[in-house]
């Protein structure tokens, strides 16, 4: 299922993830949310102390790992020099996991030329290769993150959470379905992927995936929200990326315990998502 | 149309833009986003050089303007520094125009617990009255900005770019109506409203208006964007904010002319949006 590209296939987002799950032998993205009441005791409450957590974290991962992927609001919530620590979590992943590729979960959308400057932001500025973008604004507030070489961004398209019932499930055909029909009519380009949430209907996964035979998802939902990893791998076939964040994150409760509990949480993980 | 309170006309957010658009005799809003390419001549181009332009604008501005909405991209794209300088302006306007809203515009939607974070950012670090957020995935990720007191959400529910045609326009109801109903039913909490851009056919901002008589719109899309202010006016009542950001912020060509330039476009427009 998985489009092989021979003369490009590290120039192209589609080319990386291709590249980067075939270097880790795993789909398995970790999410990278650092909640300051779920700090392990140990790390100063700070900027500082929280690089410090996620860097023992990517180390304790990285061979097994394809991505990372912080989320934006995270960083934002640490207040003064919080958001723009997500560049130096893009440098610690680069230095440890260079393999890896780098997806910053921000799910923007606006109109062009703000679009623009959310683009640069993240893949000229901090340097990521991919960011999560929401659609519900229409397909020219997403083409800006498709014209950057090398970089392309995953588009929201089924999400994990119950409300995925109040709109993006709404309408016949439902929204999810107009928004995988748009990304795949791009899909040639190979800048576009879809955010597919594991927790859903696996026959709703299936949907999208024959209507988007080529395009890679990225599925959250794994973990602490209860999807069946399974499931997902069977309705979604290859060309994914799967996250799991607080399941790895948090495995350990002290400074002393990261390095072994998340490197067991992401090994027993990866050891079901190999390729 | 507007519903009037008299116990508690300051303590929720639909008081607030009945106190501020009251306060400043018009609807006006102005849009902040400070584009490098476009800061007038004679202001440095860095963090500090762009909050000395923002600060002249807003004293400029003060005495007819309702509310400010400095968009979230363009501070981020100013890098190190740039997302932090948006509680600067917070503060500039608090201290330059205490009666106004100060709208975080930063289109976020995520799921529950990554939403809280968000919310947490733009309310309590930065200090703003409402953000603007994307309904993409669902009420659940709406829900955490609508849960502290006096604060709010403006919902993306149709806006004034041409991709608006693309999901929010499709299906029976369209999409848009659906948002619109969803936040209408909790009209009574006083804490959503809904983004109309001005750009739309007016049968559409009046249906909207009349699936959602007592919730305020902020009403982007005037000025460069070519929206049809009267027309928008008729369709959409009272209970309003009409942002304007381009045409008001880059009036002014040089340091010297901002004062009297972005003054004379910001009292023409808001002459235009008398309360």
């Amino acid at each position: 299922m998985r489009k092989v590209k021979v003369d490009s296939s590290m120039s192209t987002f589609y080319g990386l993830i291709d590249a980067c799950t075939r270097a880790a032998r795993s789909v398995l993205c970790v999410g990278l949310d650092p909640d300051p009441a779920r700090i392990p005791e140990g790390y100063p409450a700070t900027v500082e102390g929280t690089l410090a957590f996620l860097g023992d974290v990517i180390l304790a991962t990285r061979d097994v790992c394809a991505a990372y992927k912080p989320n934006a609001a995270f960083f934002e919530a640490m207040g003064p020099g919080g958001f723009d620590s997500m560049r130096e979590v893009a440098k610690m992943v680069r230095r440890h996991a260079p393999h890896a590729m780098l997806i910053a979960d921000a799910k923007r959308g606006d109109i062009g030329n703000t679009a623009r400057m959310y683009a640069k932001v993240f893949f000229e500025d901090m340097g990521y290769d991919v960011v999560t973008v929401s659609p519900y604004m229409g397909m020219d507030t997403i083409e800006p993150f498709a014209s950057f070489d090398g970089k392309g961004a995953f588009v929201l398209c089924l999400t994990s959470n119950p409300g995925a019932a109040d709109f993006e499930e709404q309408g016949d055909p439902p929204t999810y379905v107009r928004v995988t029909q748009a990304v795949a009519a791009l899909a040639e380009d190979e800048k576009l992927g879809l955010v597919v949430g594991a927790t859903r209907d696996p026959a709703a996964i299936e949907r999208i995936r024959r209507l988007a035979p080529t395009v890679p998802f990225l599925i959250p939902g794994v973990g602490e929200q209860g999807g069946d990893l399974e499931a997902v791998i069977n309705a979604a076939g290859s060309n994914v990326l799967i996250n799991v964040s607080r399941s790895i994150m948090y495995a350990g409760k002290t400074r002393g315990d990261v390095p072994d509990a998340s490197r067991r949480a992401a090994l027993s993980f990866a050891d079901r998502m190999r390729v």
